[in-house]
Order: structure tokens, then C-alpha cells, then sequence
């Protein structure tokens, strides 16, 4: 009898679910909205839910093989709960693997989102080819995974891959977490927003930038994108400074652990096409390395459902 | 029969070698000139003279586990070759390995010196209590050595752990690597000196520093301790800087790996008390990781013979 195994993935906005076949079909997706505002015992119900209705469904054609998920947060691994999740109000110190555990009545696989996203891309993505990878995530923040000989690396608190916070300028922007000048302070998606409004305040912002802010009343980074492609000067230039960062981040990453892959996904990841080319000189400029070997740094090829598919693998390692 | 191993370890300038013990004990410690001007082939046979004295002297007592060196280049350890060092004249692409192992009439494991100095302060010395760790030597240039899981990361092609090379000034100073801003033009022994000659150039130096230039002939970074070391405020600025940059590579380190415990060692060790006050306090500003559950950054322990220790572990592992 063929394995399949379900993946779930929770954020703060969406729960996806994955019913994956061992040679990576997926069977069936659930994606709903994740309704956090109801606090962890609404949400875990809801995930109980779903899983025993894709089980119900596939498990009497397939044998299933485990269940698993990534959720938006640090985690305790060793204990199963959440230590703190600011996408996941209410969260703090929840036991979500005990209370899964006992919603489904078996044993459930915890991971921290960037790490099964990075293991799902290794598994049936971008880095299928490789045994190690650095995963990144480009969204509000900028998340990472780390895959050290085909397995999650968690470092000695599961802290690891904290991949956002490494530093690239070091009198740089003020990020969130106190530092400044980190990787997410230039290259996620509000790191754009930020520095676009930055440009204007600064009168430094080209017209069609200004006039993106007085037209509309929501900017994010694909309004700023679209300006990109438009030939806006302004906007080509904040994802040129993305690029940038990324490409000093990697060559340090290179530099550190020679291995050949580097995955990056997000929301921010659908601006590629305009920040990749100052992101490859960069990191050809920064590491001899990358010149003599040239590493592989790809986009995701799983997007939003890499987190279903690494845990979902989670079963099947 | 208690077991031991021979480890070797060839710099530029000194070629050492250890009979130690399967416990740590040093049996016997050779050190001598590695006289490297006279080419790969009379360098290896003073290798191999020495290591078959050592088996003569201890191997009646001990039963001899194995062989291994740490060299001062990059190599390709599969082949067993040098693929480039800068400090060994004439070495690009000296097939080492078999040319030591004809010589001595046995397997030999060969590696980088950086890792083995990372290994012996792992298995005898400042990372003894640790499963991971990041060791770095501070000299003329930034060598280093990662330990992940017990056990040396090579990466993909033996050029992991090139610490000194991670960007840490973007726009810093030009690099021997061609980058600009790694740890090493701002860390390592040779930049400590060339600040110094920068602050003098662009008259910032105090008198103290100036005069040192003016009396004496051979500057090194050891003369401009003593004058940090008198209270000199220039060479205090020097090597507070240092600080600084280790700080920044650091606090990257951490947010990457999430291991608890860094190793520094090499010549320029010797001014730690002067540079380790602006480093703990850059990695804690950096760190949020580190403000919520610090992480240890040691001197090395095992000083120059770390690299014998870690030559010598490499058989017993």
C-alpha cells in the first residue's frame, strides 16, 4: 500500500493543509483562512478537523504515514510548544503539539515554519538536486530554513537559520528585533514599503513613486513592483538595494558553509525578475568562492505550498 | 594496549608534531622550522622522518591509531591534493597525501589547518564541552574551522568555514580576496597594523603610536598592544575596532547556527582582554538570540597546538 503523509502549515493569515504521496503527489490541498483571532483552541480545532477529514478521505487507499506541521513561530521542539509566535495571538506557551495530539488521537510532528518550507524544497523543490540548501523567506519579515546533509538543522535552542537577522549594513536601518542594519531591515517586503516612504519623506522619490502614495491608500511591495517594471527609477532602485543585501547575506553564507544551494521564497519572491540581477553581482563581487565555484540561488519552485510539502516529508525521513 | 595518534600541523612558518594519547595526554611534542623554501618534496620528508622518530619512540609502549595533518591551504581532500597556499611557495597541486603515505608506509588523513585547530580545541580544549562550534584563528589573515554534530563541516568543497571573509563593512577596506569589509581587513593581526599605518597617514594617530613607527622598524600588532596595553588611546581604538567586527560576524554566526560556543585563537589572541570588551558588547546588541540565552565565545585554550590535537583526533574519531 502506497504512504502519504499530511502536511499542515499555519500562519498568521491562512491554514493550508496537504494530503502528499511518498513520491510527493499531492493528493489533495486545503487552504482556509486561519481565523487567529479566536485564539489557539479555535484554530487547533479547525486543524484537527481538517486532518481527519484528508484521512478519512485518502487513508483507506493509502497507508498514512505521519502528520506534521510548520506553524509561524519559535517553538520549544523537545516540549512541543510555542515559545513566541507575533503572527499568532495568544500563542505564547501554548502546548499546540499535546493539544493536536490529543484532537487526532496519534503522535504529530512539530516544526517552526521556515524549517519544513526549507525541508519541502529540498524534498520536491528547488533544491531537490542538493543535500544542503539555505532557505529563505522574503515576506513581512524575512524567515529561513537550514538543510545540512538532506536534514533540518535546529541549532542547540532550535533557534537556527534565523537567516533575516544576520547583520549587512552595520549603521543600517533599525529592524525589529533591536539591531541594527539586519537583512530583513533591506529585503523583505516591508523593508521596501519602509524604504520607499523613506525616498519620499526624504524628497528623494521619483514622480511616479509620489503619486503611487497620494493614488493609493495601501502600498505594499507590489505596487512598488509594478512601478519597477514600469522603468520607475525610484522603485527599480529600493529592489536594487534588496538584491543587494541578499547578495551580501549569501556570499557570507557561502563563505561559512560552502554548500551550493540557496533557495528563496516569500510573497516578496514574485519581485525576482528585479532585484536578482544586483543580488548574482553582488555575490560574485563579495565571494572568490562563488567565482571559481558558482552556487546555485534559485526561487522556490513550491511557493506557498513548500510548507505543506516539508511537513508532510516530515513523515516520511 | 592504550592507543595514540601522530598529529601534524604545517604553517608557513612552523612545521609541529604530536604523539598524544587517546585521553589527551601529550606524549611528545616536536617543533620545528618548516623551512618551506626548499619546496613540498624536503618539507614531506621531514614530515615523515618525524613521524616515524615518534612511532619508533612511542609505539612499542602505545598502539598507534593513525596519522593526520592539518596543512595551511585549501585542499582537495577527496584527492588528497593542495589546491592552493599562499604560504607553503610551490605546493598548487602537490599531491601531499600519497607523497606522506609513501614515505611513511601508511594511510594519512589530511585536512585543513583550520579545521583541525577546530577539532583540538573541540576534543582538549576550549569547546571540549560542546557538540558545536566555530573556531577562528586570528593572524596575518582569518582562518577557521566549523564543528557541527562533533564532527568537522567541509562543506561541498572543503572550503567551508572561510570565517575571515564574511562581510562585515560593506563598504569597508579592500580585502586580500578582493571583497571589500571581511572580518579579516578589520580582525586579524595584519589589519591591526595596517589601522595603525592608516590612522598615522591621515594624522588621527596619538603621539605614543607615532613614535612607535618613528623608533621602530618591524611593526606588528604585538608592539601596538603594549601601547594599548599603556593606556595609548589610538591603539585602545584599534583594537576596539577589532572587537567590534569579530561582534558583528559573531551575532550573524549565532542567528545562523544557534550553536552555543565560539573558539578564537591565533597570534593576535594575545590582545583579547584589550579587544574583548567591544566584541561581548557587539554581540549582545546584535543578538537577540544571545540577550535571551548567551552563548560562550572562549580563547582557545590549546593556544598553537591546537592543531596537532585536532591532526591527532581526526584517528580517533
Amino acid at each position: 500500500m502506497t504512504r502519504f503523509a499530511i502536511g499542515v502549515d499555519l500562519g498568521g493569515t491562512n491554514l493550508k493543509l496537504g494530503a502528499i504521496e511518498e513520491d510527493g503527489t499531492l493528493l489533495e490541498k486545503i487552504e482556509i483562512s486561519a481565523e487567529t483571532q479566536g485564539g489557539p483552541s479555535v484554530v487547533v480545532k479547525k486543524i484537527c478537523r481538517n486532518i481527519s477529514e484528508l484521512n478519512e478521505r485518502w487513508g483507506q487507499r493509502y497507508k498514512l504515514s505521519g502528520i506534521g506541521a510548520g506553524i509561524a513561530g519559535i517553538m520549544k521542539l523537545d516540549e512541543g510548544k510555542v515559545i513566541t509566535a507575533p503572527n499568532l495571538p495568544g500563542w505564547e506557551g501554548y502546548p499546540v503539539r499535546s493539544k493536536i495530539e490529543e484532537g487526532i488521537g496519534t503522535s504529530f510532528k512539530l516544526e517552526n515554519d521556515g524549517n519544513v518550507a526549507a525541508l519541502g524544497e529540498k524534498w520536491m523543490g528547488a533544491g531537490r538536486n542538493s543535500q544542503h540548501l539555505a532557505f529563505m523567506t522574503l515576506g513581512t519579515g524575512i524567515g529561513g530554513g537550514l538543510i545540512l546533509d538532506g536534514k533540518i538543522w535546529h541549532g542547540i535552542s532550535g533557534m537556527a537559520a534565523e537567516l533575516g537577522h544576520i547583520t549587512v549594513y552595520p549603521d543600517g536601518n533599525l529592524c525589529n528585533c533591536g539591531n541594527y542594519g539586519c537583512l530583513e531591515a533591506y529585503a523583505s517586503a516591508t523593508a521596501i514599503v519602509r524604504g520607499a516612504k523613506s525616498l519620499i519623506k526624504t524628497e528623494q522619490a521619483s514622480l511616479n513613486l509620489k503619486e503611487l502614495f497620494v493614488s493609493s491608500q495601501e502600498i505594499d511591495a507590489k505596487n512598488i513592483y509594478r512601478l519597477a517594471k514600469s522603468g520607475d527609477s525610484s522603485s527599480i532602485e529600493l529592489f536594487s538595494r534588496m538584491g543587494t543585501a541578499l547578495g551580501i547575506a549569501i556570499a557570507g553564507l557561502i563563505h561559512i558553509f560552502d554548500i551550493d544551494t540557496f533557495v528563496l521564497g516569500g510573497g516578496a519572491i514574485a519581485s525576482w525578475d528585479v532585484f536578482k540581477k544586483s543580488m548574482f553581482l553582488e555575490v560574485g563581487n563579495r565571494s572568490f568562492v562563488q567565482r571559481a565555484d558558482p552556487r546555485n540561488i534559485y526561487k522556490s519552485e513550491l511557493g506557498s505550498d513548500a510548507g505543506i510539502y516539508g511537513a508532510a516529508c516530515l513523515s516520511f525521513q
